[in-house]
C-alpha cells in the first residue's frame, strides 16, 4: 500500500490542505501503517483502526495545537500521532527510541497527558476547560475522546456529572465500537447496544422532528440551539442516557464517514455547553481479521498475515496462562471459589477459566472500585473471590481494599499480574506499588510468586487462608522453563524458603532474600559467585507480609550480609519493610543490601530492558554482588557443593 | 418527650408488633433521642433525623436478621442501631464503650460493614447478591440504602451499572434530601432537583398510565412487572435517569410517608429484578432548626437548645479555620491559585473561602477520583489548584495522583485535613496512610503542618513550589494556642527546622524528630527531660520526601540517639523513610527509634484518647524518652540552658 498521502502530513496543518475527497484515501493509509507495525512489533491494533476517520476528522476542524485534544485510555492514540509529526517514530513502536503506545507528551505537544488507565479524559478536560475559561488567555476549545467502556467507569461518570455543569464549549466524542477491551460489561452496555444508527448525517437533513422541548436546561440552551442548523438539530437525543448527566446528546452517528463527521464538527464546535456526539464504530475497521476478533487482536504480539489468515507467533508459556490453569485446578476442589476480571478476560487468563466455570466467573467491565467492593459482598457472604486484575489498576480500588475489605478482615483474594515492568506498555503500566500500598493496612497478607510452582502453591495458600485479604503478585513475563524445582513446599504464612544453598555445612557468606521472580535472576548471579569459590544462600521470600523475621533475624545475628531484591518500588518496598523489622527488634541494617526500582519514571521497553536499566537482570546483580563482598572484604573459601538444595538453613 | 414506645424494641421483632398507627409516634421518640444525645456529645444530626420513617419501615417489612441491609456512608444509622437493640448505647455515642458513628459488625450482626466513605453500599450488595445466588442456602433479600450525593460517586455508579445486570431481587432506596453533606453538585443533583414528588401512594391508585413499554429488558420484566399492583405499577418512572443503568425505577415518593413506604416495600419486597425506589426526604426532619440549616447541623459539635434558639458550643481554633484563613490569603496574593473541596466545604473550611472568592472555588460533589483529575487538568492549564480533601477520602484519588499527576509533574496541591487520628469518626476515617501511599511515587513531596504559623508557611511554599505535586497533612484538631514561635522560617525543601534545643554549645544527649503536631506533644516531654538534666534537641521534621537526610545523618554520625514521632502508620511511614535514607547512605539504624501508629485499627474515641492509646501523647512520649535514654544509659548533664531557641545546630 502507498502513504503517498500520509508521507506529505508532517503536521495538521497539512492534513487541512488536503480536499475531503482525499481524506478516505488517507485513512486508508493510516490503517495499512499501523497494521503493518503491528504485524512487526505487536501493540495495540483494533482500538486504532476504530478511530482513523474520528481523528482525521477532529484534526481536520479543530486546532489542536490550541484547542485541548485529550485521550482516554490512551491505546488508540496512533492515528493521532502519525497526523502530528511522528511517523518516523512508528517504526520502534513501543521501544525506548520509538514511539509510546500511549499520548506521551515527552514525544509531542500534542499529547497533553500519558495516559493507560480509563475514564480520566472527562475529568481532566473539566479542569482544562475550567482554567482556560479562567485564565481566559485565548479562546480554547476542549474535547475528550472516550470509549463506550472507558465511558462507564467510576471517573468518567463522575467527570459527566461535574462537565454537565459547565457554561462553555465542551465536547465529549463517544466512540462506541459495542466493545470494551473485551466483551462489553454492564447494564449500560445494553443500553447503549439498543440505541442503533438510526440515520447518517445526510439522512438527517431529511428529519424534522423538533426535539427542544426535551433538551436540559431548556431556557438558556435554547438561543444557542437556535444556531445549530437543521440537520444537527434533528440529531440530538434528549432522552440519550448522559442527557440526565446535563449534557446534550446527539446521535449516534456513523464514526467512519469522514465527511459526515467533519460536517458534524464544525457544526458543533462553537456550541457554548457541553455536548456529547456519540459515533457508533467498528473496532479493527479495515481488516477482517481485525474485525471479525477485535479480542484477540486488541494488542496481539507480533503476527504474519499470509494467504490462509493470520497467525500469531508464539510467545512461551506466561504467569497468565500458568494462573489461568491454577484457577482450574483450585476451582475444581473448592466450589467456593469464584473468578473475576474488570475488563481483563484475557490479560488475566480468566477468558481460559470462563470456559470451564462460566458460573463462577465473572467480567465487571472497566471499573476496579466497584469490583473490589463486589468481592468484599461476596466474602462476607462466603465465597472465596479471587481478582485477578493488574497490579497497577489495583491502584483503583485502594479505598475499597481499606474500607470494604482489610477494616472488614474478609478474606478477599486479589491476584495482581503485570506487578513489576511491564516492557511496551511503558510508566502507565508498571507495578511498581502494590507492596507499598497494600502493606500499610493492618491484617494485609502479601505473598509474590516466583515462577508455576510457587504460583500454584501460593494460590493454594490463599484458598485456605481466611483469616483476611491476601494479595499476589507476578509479572507481565513467562514462567521458567524449566522451573528450579518442580515441586515446591507449601507455602506457610510468613515463612520465606531456601532455593539454594552452596553448602549446608557452614554458615553462609552472603544471603539473597528474592522476592517473586528476582529469585531466578539472583540464582544465576549466585551460581556465578559459587564459580568463583564463595558460600551463598538464595532464599525465595514468599510473603512481604508478614516477613520472615526469624531467618533475617537470625541471619543478621549471624553477620551474614543479605542482599533484597524486589521487582517494586525501592522506598517502601519489601527491603524496606526488611529494615524495620530489624528496627523493631532493635537488630542492626548494616549488612542489608537493598535492591529494586529506584525513584524514577522508566518508560516503554522491553521488561528485560527495563530490568537491566534499574540493575535488577542477572548481570547488575552478580556485579552488586561482588561489590558487596568486595567492599566486605569478603575472600572464597573452598569447600564441598551443595548436597541437599532444598536443605533449610534457618527455618 | 417519652420514650414508651422505643424503649420496648429490643429487636425488629418488637418492632413488628406494632401497629402501623403506631409508627409516626415512635418515630418521633426516635427523633427526640437522637437530637437530645447529638446535643450533648456531638455527632450526625440531620441525616438521621432524615431516614426515621425510611428506617422503620425497612424494618418492618424486611427482616435484616436474614436479609440484607446495607448503608452508604453510614451515618444515617443511628435509627437503625436503635431499633437493632443498642439504645443502652447511644449515651455514650462515638466513645469507645458507646456507640459507633457509623455502622459497626462488632456491635452487632445488623450491621454487615463499617462504612464511612460514600457510594460503597451498592457495590457490596452486588457482591453478597450474586454470592447468595450461588451459595444459595437460602432466600435472602438485598437492600441498599443510600443517598443521592452518594449515589452519583463514581463506585455507587459503577456498582448500579452492575447491579442492572442482575436477575434476582435487588433493592436500591435512594433517599433524596437534595443535600449532600452540604449543597448538592453536579448536574445530576440538578436532575435530581426537577423531579419533584408528584403523587403520595394513595394519589397513585388513581393513576393509570401505561408505562410498561417504556421499561428496560421489557419482555423479560413484563411477567413480574405484571404480578405489582396498579398503584406500584402507576408509580414506576420509565424515564429515571437509573433506567438507563438497567433498574426498574420508581417514584419519586413521599419518604416520610410510613405507611405508604411500608405498603410500597411490602410490594416490591420479592420483585425479582434490580429496582429502585426514589424516595424524597427531609435532612433534619421533625426539628426546625435542623431542617432549616442542615448543614450546620449535619455533624455539629455540642449545643445547646434554648427558648430563643440553639446555641453551638465553642470549641477552639481549628486547623481547618486556620488553613481557610491562609488560603484567603494566598489567593489575595496570587490570582492563579483556586481551592477545591469535593462535598466538604464546612469540614475543610473551604466555606469561609468560597464567600471572599466564589470564582476561584468549586465545590464538586462526593468524587475525589474525578476531583484530583480536574486538579491535574487545571496544573496542566497554567492554574495553581488546592485540592482541600480529608486525608482518608485522598485514598480515593490515589490513582489519580499516580497517572494524573505525578507522572506528570504536575505542580497539584494537596492539604489533608484530618489527617492523623480522627477521634469520634473513628477507624473509617483515620488519616493514617497519606505519607506511604503518596511517598513511594517519584517526584512527590510531602508535608506537614505542627501550627497554624507552619501551616501558613507551609501552604506558602507550596504556592511557590512548581515543579510538581506537594502534598501538606494536618490533623482534625486545633491549632496550638500560642504557638511555639508565632514566626517560622520559610519552608526550604527537603529541611527540617530546629524547635527547641537545651543548649547550642554542645551536641544533643537524644534528638527528636517530629512530623506535623507530635511536634508539641514531644516538646512537653523534651521540657520535663529537660528539668531532670538531659541535653535534648527537638526538631519539626516538616518533610517526610524528601527528607531532611543531611540533618539526620549528621546526628547519627554525631551518635545521638533519634526518635522519629509520627501520627501515622509506622509501616511505610515517615521513620521507615528516615531507615532507608540512613541504610541507602551506608549508615546504622541502631541509633534510631521511631513512633508512630501500630499495625492495628484503632476505634472511635476521642482524639487525645487514641493518641495515648498507641503512645503517641506527651506523657506516653516522655517515657520512651526516659526509657531509650536509660536503655542507652546516658546520664543528665549539668549545662546552662538554651539562649537562643532557634538557633539551628545542623542545617
Amino acid at each position: 500500500m502507498s502513504d503517498a498521502l500520509l508521507a506529505t502530513i508532517q503536521s495538521p496543518a497539512d492534513l487541512r490542505e488536503l480536499d475531503v475527497d482525499k481524506l478516505p484515501q488517507l485513512a486508508e493509509e493510516i490503517r495499512h501503517a499501523i497494521c503493518d507495525q503491528v504485524a512487526r512489533s505487536g501493540g495495540h491494533l483494533t482500538p486504532n483502526l476504530g478511530v482513523v476517520e474520528l481523528t482525521i476528522a477532529l484534526h481536520y476542524v479543530f486546532d489542536f495545537a490550541h484547542d485541548r485534544l485529550l485521550f482516554d485510555v490512551g491505546h488508540q492514540c496512533y492515528p493521532h500521532k502519525l497526523l502530528t509529526g511522528r511517523q518516523h517514530l512508528l517504526r520502534k513502536l513501543r521501544s525506548r527510541e520509538g514511539m509510546a503506545g500511549f499520548p506521551e507528551p515527552r514525544e509531542s505537544n500534542y499529547d497533553l497527558f500519558s495516559v493507560g488507565h480509563a475514564g480520566t479524559s472527562i475529568s481532566t478536560a473539566v479542569g482544562m476547560a475550567r482554567a482556560d475559561s479562567i485564565l481566559a488567555t485565548q479562546d480554547r476549545r476542549v474535547v475528550s475522546l472516550i470509549g463506550d467502556a472507558s465511558i462507564v467507569n467510576g471517573v468518567a461518570l463522575e467527570g459527566l456529572n461535574n462537565a454537565g455543569t459547565l457554561k462553555r464549549q465542551f465536547l465529549v466524542v463517544l466512540n462506541d465500537n459495542g466493545m470494551s477491551i473485551a466483551k462489553p460489561q454492564g447494564a449500560m452496555a445494553q443500553y447503549f447496544d439498543r440505541i442503533r444508527i438510526s440515520h447518517t448525517f445526510g439522512d438527517l437533513k431529511a428529519r424534522a422532528k423538533q426535539v427542544l422541548s426535551h433538551l436540559p436546561h431548556a431556557e438558556t440552551v435554547e438561543k444557542l440551539y437556535a444556531r445549530l442548523t437543521g440537520a444537527l438539530h434533528a440529531a440530538v437525543h434528549p432522552e440519550h442516557i448522559f442527557s440526565g448527566f446535563g449534557l446534550v446528546c446527539v446521535g449516534p452517528i456513523d464514526g467512519h464517514d469522514i465527511s459526515g463527521l467533519i460536517k458534524m464538527f464544525e457544526q458543533v464546535k462553537d456550541f457554548e455547553r457541553p455536548l456529547l456526539i456519540h459515533c457508533k464504530t467498528i473496532k479493527g475497521k479495515g481488516f477482517d481479521f481485525a474485525s471479525g476478533d477485535p479480542t484477540t487482536f486488541h494488542s496481539p504480539k507480533p503476527f504474519v498475515r499470509n494467504g490462509r489468515g493470520v497467525e500469531l507467533k508464539e510467545g512461551g508459556r506466561s504467569f497468565t496462562t500458568a494462573y489461568a490453569d491454577a484457577m482450574i485446578e483450585l476451582m475444581q476442589k473448592d466450589n467456593k471459589v469464584f473468578a473475576i476480571t474488570a475488563a481483563m478476560p484475557d490479560g488475566t487468563g480468566l477468558a481460559k477459566v470462563m470456559q470451564s466455570f462460566p458460573e463462577r466467573t465473572l467480567d465487571t467491565g472497566i471499573c476496579e472500585s466497584h469490583t473490589m467492593d463486589m468481592c468484599a459482598g461476596m466474602a462476607k457472604a462466603g465465597l472465596k473471590p479471587f481478582f485477578a486484575v493488574y497490579s497497577t489498576f489495583s491502584q483503583r480500588a485502594l479505598d475499597q481494599v481499606f474500607q470494604e475489605v482489610a477494616l472488614q478482615g474478609l478474606p478477599v483474594r486479589v491476584c495482581m499480574d503485570r506487578a513489576g515492568f511491564v516492557g511496551g506498555d511503558g510508566a502507565v503500566h508498571h507495578g511498581f506499588m502494590d507492596i507499598a500500598m497494600f502493606k500499610t493496612m493492618p491484617g494485609n497478607v502479601l505473598l509474590a510468586a516466583s515462577d508455576e510452582p510457587n504460583l500454584k502453591a501460593g494460590l493454594e495458600f490463599m484458598r485456605q487462608y481466611n483469616d483476611g485479604p491476601s494479595f499476589i503478585r507476578y509479572p507481565r513475563d513467562n514462567v521458567a522453563n524449566p522451573s528450579l524445582h518442580p515441586q515446591v513446599p507449601p507455602f506457610e504464612l510468613g515463612k520465606a524458603c531456601l532455593v539454594h544453598a552452596t553448602t549446608t555445612q557452614q554458615k553462609p557468606q552472603l544471603a539473597i532474600l528474592a522476592y517473586g521472580t528476582q529469585v531466578y535472576a539472583a540464582y544465576e548471579a549466585v551460581r556465578k559467585l559459587e564459580q568463583q569459590g564463595f558460600n551463598m544462600a538464595l532464599y525465595d521470600a514468599r510473603f512481604a507480609k508478614p516477613i520472615d523475621m526469624q531467618l533475617v533475624s537470625q541471619l543478621i545475628t549471624d553477620s551474614v550480609p543479605l542482599v533484597t531484591i524486589e521487582d517494586h518500588m525501592l522506598l517502601g518496598g519489601f527491603g524496606a519493610t526488611v529494615l524495620e523489622g530489624l528496627n523493631e527488634l532493635q537488630l542492626p541494617t548494616h549488612l542489608v543490601y537493598r535492591m529494586g526500582m529506584p525513584q524514577k519514571w522508566v518508560y516503554q521497553d522491553s521488561r528485560q530492558n527495563q530490568l537491566a536499566e534499574v540493575g535488577l537482570d542477572a548481570q547488575s546483580i552478580t556485579q552488586r554482588l561482588l561489590d558487596i563482598l568486595q567492599q566486605r572484604t569478603i575472600r572464597p573459601q573452598t569447600m564441598s557443593p551443595a548436597k541437599t538444595p532444598h536443605a533449610n538453613l534457618y527455618s
